[in-house]
C-alpha cells in the first residue's frame, strides 16, 4: 500500500478560498495521478463552519486541538484578511506549534506565513509572503528572513508561498518532493498549469506594498546594501 | 454607486473547489479593488451543503431555483467529476436555461461546459472546456464547435473556459470587460497571476485524453483537414 499523507490544511474566517482550493485540488489529482495518497483535513480553530474572504462557507473536518493530537505529514496554513484575527485567537499560536511538531513540514500560503511566524515557527529560517504583506512579516519578525520576489521558499522543513495562486506552485513542489517530477508534471497539466513558472518571480513590479512603498529585491533581513 | 453585479456560480457534489475558488477570489478582488461591486451566490441543485471532488463542504447560498427567479448579470457553471450525475438531475437543464434568460452573459469553467451544453445552451455557439473532456462535448453535441486549444473562448454572451486554472483566466477576462485592463491588471497583481498567459495555449502538450489519444489542435466541428 502507498502511504497516505495527512495534509491538514488550517483555515478560519476570512480566509482566501483559493488559499485551500489550490493545495486541496492539487493534492487530490496527484491522489488520482500518482502513486502516494493524501489525505486532506480542513481545521478551524474550533472546528465550526468558517467564511472565506469571498463569502463562501466552508465546513472544516476538525478543530486544530482534535488535529494536535492526531498524524499529521503537512501543517498547512492559509492566508487571508482574517489572518490578524486568526492569530489573536489564544489557542493559535500554541495549537500550530504542537501541530508542527508531529508534522514531517510546516508551510504557509500567502499571509499564512503571518501565523507560522507568531507562532515562532519561521525563526531562524528564510520565508515568503504575499508581496503587500513582506514588509510587515519583516518588521514584526526580526529573526525570519524575508525573501519578497518568490512563489515560493523551501527552507529544510519549511515551506512557504507569495500570495493566492502561488499556492498551486507550492503544491506542485510538494508533491515533486513526495512524488518525483513525472507526477507534478502530470498534475500540473490536469490542472492546465504548466508550463511552470520560475520561483524567483517578478509577478509584483510596479505593484505598491500596503504602506504605498515598493518591495525591495533582496532580502529583508540582510538590509541594504 | 457603482452597479452590483450578481454573479450565480452553481456547483454540485464532486465539483472542482479551484473552480469556484477562482472565480469567487477573484470577484471579490475585483469589488475591493476596482469600481465595481460583485456579489456571489453559490447555488446548489437543491440547496444543500454539497462536497468538493477533494472532499471540501461548501455551504451555497441558495438553490437553483431560487435564482433562478432573482436577479442575475453572470452565470458561472463549475466543472467537476460529478458534472455527469448533476446533469442527470432531472430539474438542471430548465434550471440552467431559467437563469441564463435572465443573466447578460452565461459561463462555465472546465467541464460546467457539459451541463451548459446539455441544456441546450451552447447550441451554435464555439466553445472549450477541459482539454480532456473537449471529444466528449464534441461528439455528444454536435451543434457546438469546439476548440480545444484555449484558456477560454468568448463567443458573443457566452464564455466557457478550459479546466482548473483556467478559471482565474476566464474571471480576469470577464473583470477586465466589466472594469477596463487597468482593474484586471491590479487584481491580478494581487493576485500574483501576472504575466497574463496567451488565450491559444498549449499547457496540455502531450497529454492525452481520456480516450487515450491526444487532442487535435482546431476545432473539434470542423473536422480533418
Amino acid at each position: 500500500m502507498p502511504p497516505e499523507r495527512v495534509v491538514v490544511v488550517v483555515v478560519y474566517d476570512g480566509f482566501a478560498l483559493l488559499d485551500l482550493a489550490g493545495p486541496a485540488d492539487v493534492f487530490n489529482a496527484a491522489s488520482l495521478l500518482g502513486p502516494d495518497r493524501y489525505r486532506l483535513i480542513v481545521a478551524s480553530p474550533d472546528g465550526a463552519p468558517v467564511r472565506s474572504t469571498s463569502g463562501v462557507s466552508v465546513t472544516p473536518d476538525a478543530s486544530l486541538s482534535t488535529v494536535a493530537r492526531g498524524r499529521v505529514d503537512t501543517l498547512m496554513v492559509v492566508g487571508g484578511l482574517g489572518v490578524q484575527e486568526f492569530i489573536g485567537h489564544g489557542r493559535a499560536a500554541p495549537d500550530l506549534r504542537a501541530i508542527s511538531r508531529r508534522a514531517r513540514r510546516t508551510t504557509s500560503v500567502c499571509t499564512g506565513a503571518l501565523a507560522l511566524a507568531a507562532a515562532g515557527l519561521l525563526d531562524g529560517f528564510r520565508a515568503t509572503t504575499h508581496w503587500a504583506s513582506c514588509e510587515r512579516l519583516a518588521a514584526a519578525h526580526p529573526d525570519v528572513e524575508v525573501l519578497p520576489d518568490r512563489i515560493y521558499v523551501h527552507d529544510r522543513d519549511r515551506w512557504t508561498s507569495a500570495g493566492v495562486t502561488a499556492a498551486i506552485d507550492l503544491s506542485l513542489a510538494l508533491v515533486q518532493e513526495d512524488c518525483g517530477p513525472s507526477v507534478a508534471h502530470t498534475v500540473a497539466g490536469w490542472a492546465a498549469r504548466r508550463p511552470a513558472r520560475p520561483v524567483s518571480s517578478r509577478f509584483r513590479d510596479g505593484c505598491p506594498t500596503t504602506s504605498g512603498r515598493t518591495c525591495r529585491s533582496r532580502s529583508w533581513r540582510r538590509g541594504p546594501g
